[in-house]
């Protein structure tokens, strides 16, 4: 089958723990192809194979380990750009990329909360990248040019779950505990003397971020802005010693009743516009119910539906409100390099992105 | 200082995790010896050093290698019991024991539910002990043998906590989230494969007993018979690769208005009759506020305050119940072994021993 | 492609660790069918889904989940067994297998060691299969019984770096120490308690078997019995908390003399009769030789080459055996099923199966 | 009792994983009273609670907690100094001190190779510290100042064993694998992204250190300089998930032939000039054998002896060097601080340090 011409696109950011991430997934995708490598002034000038310190199992895509690596500077040529950028040098950088013109898939926290920056999970909320014309017109930026983000992991795991459930019932309350991944703190990240055998109950602003991005992003646009959904969040982390997936014990009540062979059915048939759409990276079942008593576990489930899931188990009555479950999601493949690229994908789909030339 | 007389005492199931935790604690305690060690009929005969397979980091206590392990069978000679085991046994030896005329114990969760059965822990509910008639009546034990119970591991952390919140300002709702070492499944316990680099978000009964034996702690001894506590619990259990410590993510709804300094300051102040009484395995402070941002972690707190406290951090806002915090306990020392002495300690001082010989 | 007929195989002890490891691996295969599953009685008469508790992360095969699990007695049909028995049936099982007429490939310890019992790996000594009619006289079995061992785990990974090196300079002397992964012990193996945050300086029977299996393998069949190779192993093994994969730092002396650049080079150019026939199941580079100055690690590069190679790293002198390396393969795969059905490939490849019906 | 006046110490590199570890086993020293605190700029001008970030299970001690850090500089009123510099600072801040006339109490490599600094086990060669005057003529030093140092953590704990050996056999060649904690590499340190269930088979310089020092140590002082001793040590290291303790499995070739009982009983009966001094931080035994089949384990062995001794387990021939056997050592407190401070004591008894005023 001929190969279709595919749209270039840059990496920012792409030596680190999500930038391998966004090269693993990248490397053989049918609609986006990585022509630059952007990363800081001390990768800059070597080859990706020595700037990178390869760390993911899989191999280094041979196709890319030669190029040469850049440094921040809007580059020509490039259709789009994927930022893994940390959020001291996000805001500038990403900024600079869309002024000159390229549109911005990231996953750094800077603009989430921005009125003007879709926050987007393309199963959720597809038409929040309806803020793209305000964005340009607010910040000034060219016609082909603008920031779209994804999620923090832990955020993506729980609202992936939440959302039918907001649509069919209404949600008054949610209560979430993680227990989440060391690789969710990047690399070097997270110093072995501080997890191995160890639980942490605290990590900087997490829990801010799950209970407002929850809020943008099951939201509703209305005129040019989203309104938050009126649900109230509270979540409470910790880091536990599991490497990647992110494990989260959560409790809800529904606005209007609802009896929980009806919330099971609102779970499984679960569906959104990546699956309408097929999109490239989109999980066939965005959420996986698995049955077993003790179930998701990240060391035996995490890698169905490509990682790209949130895998639920244990649904049962909660006698505070009214209902818990047990989730489970990647945090560097769905929460982070997956999540963005699928949001890319529909970004194409949507007349967002330039055609392949 | 010359010793006083001490008090005769058994352990059951000696050779267990629990157990071991029994003896190493009991071997230096002023006011009672251990003189008989049973164990299942695989190990009667041997040594205690061969039979159990010593597997704390502290030395086997010399005194007790060389004693001969029994059987289950009830011994002359003792005046009092610490069960350790299992709940496939322990309903039949401990009351096999108790009608022997020995008070036991007990660190099994058989009997903790019995509406004439104390199920203590010192700081919170020491006159459930008046129990003890009742429990002879309607049980027909000799003048005195009496089984009391201790509360599971995970329980323990959270009703020492809550103690002085329900008494202060009244608890309508908890919401508990547990993170679990696994020395809390015995060994052999968990296999190994099952939870290396891995959370298992499930433990049978656990969540059961976490949500009953609270409200029957917490309750009132009215004319003989407790009225358990009104609050509404819910628990959600992980087992995660730690050690020993469980950690748990709490949130809780008070009856009465309170302010986080308010609540700071009855924790904080919060002591018990074992304080009162200098009982000699009493931790100082049973509750132990830490101020890190971080705090508590089983690596860095688990043995603050003999490992007999529960330890909290993070107290703060909860926007769906009104506050949360993140708390930390042993789960064979306060959580079994040393809960156990700890209730057999007030048993004495309360009147329900024998006085030394 | 028309898929060719395959043979009926049967799986024995298909419910434990390496057991589902052979269903993994040969679900899809292209020369064998899994017709039987054979386990304990207590699992006998359930389906495949209910007896094993399928523990990889892969999904248990849709094919086999719903079929019967049977017992263990030979049945009628099968042409070859693939065996993963524990040793204390695997003699009884296995030689049962082979009288009622079925080639069995075992990965179980207990004939390893038999003069008339091959111990093969394809790479090193596929000659050593010549030893079947010998076997078949001196057991008195049926023309198509016979039993073909693979190594033990920790062997397999030190014979295959052995044996080019055995081949071109003679090996003197060989000092290896491993780090075994939890794995090797099977399920429910090692518990958690024993290796979390541990090294366990001891492996039952695995030193002996090590310095044992190692001088068979490397050994020549002369006159149809096998001379043991003459080199002197000297083993040390140690369990470290670790999944998968066993890693060995390896010393060894060689006869004649050798220089750093021509062990390098018999390292690399190491091919065998499955790299010729092009064996399904085989690895392109039954040795890998990595570059970084720290590998192999487990975490990075066991999945190399289908997990079916040994990876070699830090090939560099000794001053006390004049060369050291560090080699890392993958127990259950290679160490286990995968090698075991690597022998079963090459036996019909040398004619030692039936031909497909 | 009336403590007696205390030598005044310095700690140099205070705030880091070995600094706390001074600070712990120095806060009630009967001879060391820590009374100056130095780290880097960073630090300098804090209290110690505020710059330290205390990562110990034990309680920051209260005494220290609120003392100013001060910078490197070097200060009056010293009578000692013991340094946990890193590498990169570490020679020109000791000697800096030296020149000062302070003793240094060294942890770092930096000059345990010079052949006018003493490389000190206190137990295998106390005379070495009569290099010191020496070290004052070479470079200048006034009269009170000097550096000695201790040796690596994985030297210390395999020089210890090899010690008798040497002095009652002679050793000829040694071939010893390590399985090195995490704490090793002080902190932040090693990633926990690289460790958490891997094996990394490298640790930067420390194959080399083990073989030079161990040499040194091992060796005699002639004439006013230290002949290293001839036998030859190959070391292969690894890092395993492990916190505290190095595990190490050593192969060994006598010069004069050896019984298995002699050897044993030459292990068993060691002591040294600490023992026989009683030295404050002393272990009662040095070397302790462990008769378990699988012992010494980090996690039930490793604070036997004070956490000051070498244990040994699994003594027995050797195929290729004879003998054979399992270490294992605290890699923070034997072979880092407590080694330190055990240096210290034995200098002071010998008269190299002042009185106390």
């Amino acid at each position: 089958m001929a190969k279709r011409a595919r749209l270039k696109a840059a990496i920012l950011g792409a030596t680190g723990a999500v930038g391998q991430r966004f090269v693993e997934h990248l490397a053989d995708h049918p609609w986006f192809e990585v022509v630059r490598l952007s990363a800081s002034e001390r990768s800059a000038g070597k080859t990706y194979r020595e700037a990178c310190g390869w760390r993911l199992p899989s191999l280094l895509p041979e196709a890319l380990a030669g190029q040469q690596v850049h440094g921040m500077d809007p580059a020509e040529g490039i259709d789009l750009a994927f930022s893994a950028l940390s959020a001291d040098v996000a805001p500038e950088v990403e900024l600079a990329w869309a002024r000159a013109g390229v549109p911005v898939f990231s996953n750094a926290r800077s603009y989430r909360l921005e009125p003007d920056v879709p926050l987007v999970i393309p199963e959720i909320n597809p038409d929040h990248l309806n803020l793209i014309p305000r964005q340009k017109a607010s910040r000034g930026l060219p016609d082909s040019g603008f920031i779209v983000t994804n999620a923090n992991c832990s955020t993506t795991v729980l609202a992936m779950a939440l959302a039918p459930l907001e649509r069919a019932f209404g949600l008054r309350k949610v209560s979430v505990v993680t227990l989440q991944a060391i690789s969710g703190a990047g690399y070097p990240g997270l110093p072995s003397m501080d997890i191995l055998g160890n639980v942490i109950p605290f990590i900087a602003g997490e829990e801010e971020k799950m209970e407002a991005e929850t809020r943008k992003i099951l939201g509703r646009l209305l005129d040019g802005a989203v309104s938050p959904a009126e649900l109230v969040v509270s979540a409470q982390v910790n880091r536990v010693p599991v490497f990647d997936g992110h494990s989260e014990s959560v409790s809800f009540e529904t606005i209007r009743p609802a009896r929980l062979a009806e919330i099971r059915e609102v779970l499984t048939s679960f569906r959104g516009e990546p699956q309408e759409r097929e999109l490239p990276t989109a999980p066939c079942h965005p959420l996986l119910l698995l049955d077993g008593p003790d179930r998701p576990q990240p060391m035996l489930d995490l890698y169905r539906e490509k990682a790209m899931a949130t895998l639920i188990g244990r649904l049962r009555p909660c006698p505070v409100l009214g209902f818990k479950m047990c989730l489970l999601g990647h945090n560097t493949i769905r929460g982070a390099a997956g999540g963005s690229i699928l949001n890319a994908e529909l970004a194409f789909e949507r007349g967002f992105l330039p055609s392949p030339r």
